[in-house]
């Protein structure tokens, strides 16, 4: 059992400004309140709508200096690189077409970047993104929070370390039912941007929460896609994808299956996997994220209860409550946090980086992904080379 | 609740013989446990190997006359079309290789027939079956046994009547572990044959538990496919496929995947099936058979229980035991014998014919399933027309 | 993984008669088929019900010679004891008031007796059956069928062999809905004599499914009750009771807790036990028969999976087939008959007996539970000695 | 689906002080966090520990003003009430003994309370703080924390609404394993104060977790006790219980079962409850809290999944993500302080009170529950009225 404390010894809390997130919005609040329970950065600045007086309103909200609300991200991107208490790191949290030109203001600016996924519009904006922070210096985090559950890390460590084997075949899924009606007709904001190409790019479902799993799948087995063909398809009349369907090959042989989906009725947010390796299988489940199925050859079905003695210690270093007590989906957030500004302290303090967050490559990789899945189904979905 | 035994009213009992299921293997005995527990026929005739004496003593233990113990099973055709209380039906419990040859050696002697999967090693064989059944108007069953769940009957029955809506997206699996290791080198015969291509045919693992797959989405969806494209793999130097994976697209649009495996350690025998469709989702698992999710739009989730009274009455008639209380591997089985000895009843009082249970159709569509997978393998992984 | 027929070699069918469970009953069917899955005995006599013409139907049913379709039990126990061909054992399935009786008869007449549960109305009537079954040299089965399940043996063995430590705090629960309104009231019949005093007894509810978890923690812990206290309710104006919950002190300073009900709505036939010792726990659900949840300390959760090879010796010899091909309650009763003619076998042989199914020790126990549940619940739910 | 963030517009941001969570202790931490989530108040001052050291680490940690750090709670609840901008309320989270003065002490200096439970060592002392409270108009929190869950919001409101029908028959239990070995004669300090009577009481694990499914139960059901009957065991030669089992009698006759231990190995931290009713059960586990189980009359068991859109409207009034996306402790824990900071509000602005959080009454009643219980245990577990 954990007994004590997880509080970090926090060597000073950072500040950060918010692009997005107005009131009505859902994921920005989400971040925030994320960022509070992890403890280490305060809300200073924030442009958190194109309407400046949501913005306004958001800020007093969230009791910002007015001076700090801004009408325009580059506005705010120059004038905190211009104060000497400006925010030390930005969070995007806009739809997706408009990533890429305000992490690229803020890179430019000297600023640390937080962003939503996907990345950007396109892999070139991605890689453009990555070349400006290295040449800064600056750290960028894309926000594919599912990776922040310890389980999680405990189930890429056991395949590092060779746990379970060589991987042989995987299936992944992330489904869900919310837009299997046309939901966007009656007034639902999240669905109406997401099925317009102008704001979400070349796909929906596979950008929207496909990137989410491929970048599981990915982080967890370290394995690299070689090929995939991908059958995607578009209901009630949509423009983009609303469920798609890949098969999968890897480099070194192993076979993989990938599931996105909108329109699955009934399933909330059922994200999920199962990694099949020479010695064992590994199963997780979003939806009970502090358990994971570990079932080793000849051996009883094993269920891992998240806080207890027999995990890797990295992965209870990120335990903040006893086992049996759920942490859930603002503890994950609050993970990927904690390892970003671990590394923004490292970089004051000089240690060494540990990157335990998604990078920009992760971004990258995710863009990639869905290029290749829409060029997959363009052409009857053909194999393409990844 | 059911109250009332549902001991269906037995014309009489028919008489049946067997081909395979000596004493030692494993699937003789539990078609004749479970045509026991039905009731509706009784052992009379045996050809339980190819060793004699291993066929005299397993007909001995089943206390048959020893004159029908048979050392060929083409002489026990002809010996038992010319008795008068010769055999109604034989049942074919052999290697795949010798279903098609065992088959029309029973159908030309005017025998009904029940054949293990996959029906034969080509759908061009499958296609004589069904030639010669039909001059000859006999019935020819296809042991697709989970279909014999009484759940599965009510999963089909919702999508017959519209109750989900057009159908969508779907995923089956069925997954074993068993051979993840070379069982087959210390002696498990099961595997032995298996990975054998002259018992086994063009694949292993597709045609071993992936026609099964195969089969239940095709009963309970009754969608049709258009193309498939298949990536299977073969583990520890094996001829066959271990492990596949495939993508479908179905006449009318619908997508689908399917995963069959025999190296996915730790899961015993994960059937399964989620169906997406447009006003709901169906979910049914193998091993929980007595439990149907359904997850209308808008609604909490279903789980429908077995024997309560909410089902379709096709449903219930096939119920033999009050909810709660399960029914197994058996009792499915028993189930596909009801329906197939009700056909036979049928035949004897002029009534129509219900074919209830999985016909030679089935059997075929499961060859020309797995010739496609293998087909489509060969050549990367191609999309090939069904 | 069980790759083997478990057909065990049986030395011959024995023949057994059946008094109650004419056509429209339940159980009698159920207790048939199991054992014809068994393959064990074979039915050749009955008096299945007060109705002869109900009695002839049934018989005709299952292919009796005629003669052997009785009018009543007296005449059953005098004809089939003076037959060379008589029954070896008989079945008997009517409402509790007659158990004794019937028992009584064919005991002096020199037949086997399996009953349904509960053995009796007082335990005084069940301890003069126990005495002339000895005198006799009979044996006596008790259907307290869910013993037979191969994964309750499992737990029994591991607590024998001290895998979890002494035994420190139970609780078992055998709820199930069906009462909860007033069925008897709409023709239900299984309802309609369980309410009724002069058919049932002293007690509804805690002899009907009371009894069996009574017997399921006794035959498992192997502990024995030393007080208890119980508060048992009767609904809807009913005589007896329709729930109880009981508390228990067993010899040796074990807690335990016991809820049986018949008024729980949707839980259909949820027998389950906890039993926590110095090393770990177990956990078991009827309802998922073939899983067995076991907890040691500071390890993972481990889901034990019938058929797999890591269990006892004895518990996959009552295994029939593979792990994840469920087995339900017609295994589960064939198991107990499994027992029971493998010591018929031994009687003939002058094998030791073995005992492997509920005896009448258990049934007199069953009877001795509820007088003292009924005498502390008369008494304000004073203690108890048992 | 929940779109829209659910950030309430909070008056201002309270201040509050904590007594007790020095670094090193687990609770104080998880208060902390959750407050910070929900975003409704700040930590200003705070007597983190005896030792004044630890204290002044744990303040500066949390970025304190060095004098708002106190020696002593006494010299705290005086320096803040005389502030003008004093702590508007404290947070007591230290153990059990000491809960009564302490509160107390920042009662009658005219500051609100949240005390962890059991509010104190005697229902005397808890209605000795009631009194206090109420005289000075003061609000008093309980940190019973589990009722925070919205999901145990809706029993609650089911029941109240009559969905289930009048209550029949309920069964709690809140086991954990965590001191099935002497964990204390290793270093573990949350068991060695707990089997220190000096520190916790007259009860240990009655105390600790019994108290909360008894509030569980009295919160969601409405009942009161009106007699109980406790067994309850020490083991390992401590002084104090380990597991108690509990048989109750509610007034207007409906029936219950209470379980609670520190000893069932591998049960982590299963709080959960079954509640039968004339119309219908429900089900809820602490460890899936996002799932409400509803069983009604001859209907499909309902799974009713967080964040969906038939919920009671005040259901998903205390939900922050949407469905599928996990809400775990630290959010049920937010909860308890969004009632409580409401009613902070209701205070400045005079609107009424709206008691949505576990107050001083349902501190006293666990209390009296603890008595009772021990009361029953010491006289041969006989029945005592409540």
């Amino acid at each position: 059992m954990i007994e004590e404390t997880k509080a970090r010894k926090i060597l000073r809390k950072f500040r950060y400004g918010m692009v997005g997130g107005g009131i009505g919005s859902l994921i920005g609040d989400v971040h925030k309140r994320s960022i509070d329970l992890d403890g280490s950065a305060q809300l200073v600045a924030g442009c958190f709508s194109r309407s400046f007086e949501t913005s306004l309103e958001t800020g007093k909200m969230y009791e910002l200096e007015e001076n700090r609300i801004y009408r325009t991200y580059e506005e705010m991107a120059k004038a905190e690189a211009a104060r000497e208490d400006g925010i030390d790191f930005v969070v995007i949290v806009t739809p997706n077409s408009s990533h890429y030109p305000i992490s690229k203001a803020f890179l430019e600016n000297g600023i640390h970047v937080v962003c939503d996924k996907p990345l950007a519009l396109s892999s070139d904006e991605g890689r453009d993104l990555k070349r400006i922070a290295e040449e800064k210096g600056l750290l960028f985090c894309v926000a594919h929070i599912y990776t922040g559950y310890p389980l999680v890390k405990q189930a890429k460590l056991m395949i590092e370390n060779g746990d379970i084997g060589k991987i042989r075949s995987v299936r992944g899924q992330y489904i869900q039912g919310w837009m299997a009606t046309p939901v966007e007709k009656t007034g639902n904001k999240q669905a109406a941007w997401r099925i317009d190409p102008k704001q979400t790019g070349i796909a929906n479902c596979m950008g929207d929460i496909g990137t989410h799993i491929e970048q599981m799948m990915a982080y967890v087995t370290g394995l690299r896609i070689e090929s995939l063909c991908a059958n995607m398809t578009a209901y009630l009349g949509r423009e983009l994808d609303n469920d798609g369907q890949v098969l999968i090959k890897y480099e070194g042989g192993a076979s993989g299956m990938l599931w996105a989906s909108h329109i699955v009725i009934g399933h909330d947010n059922d994200l999920s996997f199962i990694i099949c390796g020479e010695k064992g299988t590994l199963e997780w489940h979003q939806e009970q994220p502090n358990d994971l199925i570990v079932k080793m050859l000849d051996q009883p079905t094993q269920v891992l209860s998240r806080g207890n003695g027999y995990f890797y210690p990295e992965v209870n270093a990120a335990v903040r409550i006893p086992s049996g007590h759920v942490e859930g989906h603002f503890v994950a957030f609050a993970n990927i946090y904690r390892g970003f500004t671990q590394d923004l302290e490292a970089l004051e303090t000089g240690a060494p980086l540990k990157y335990d967050y998604p990078g920009v490559d992760a971004g990258i990789e995710g863009n990639v992904f869905v290029e290749r899945c829409v060029e997959s189904n363009r052409n009857g979905s053909a194999w393409v080379k990844f």
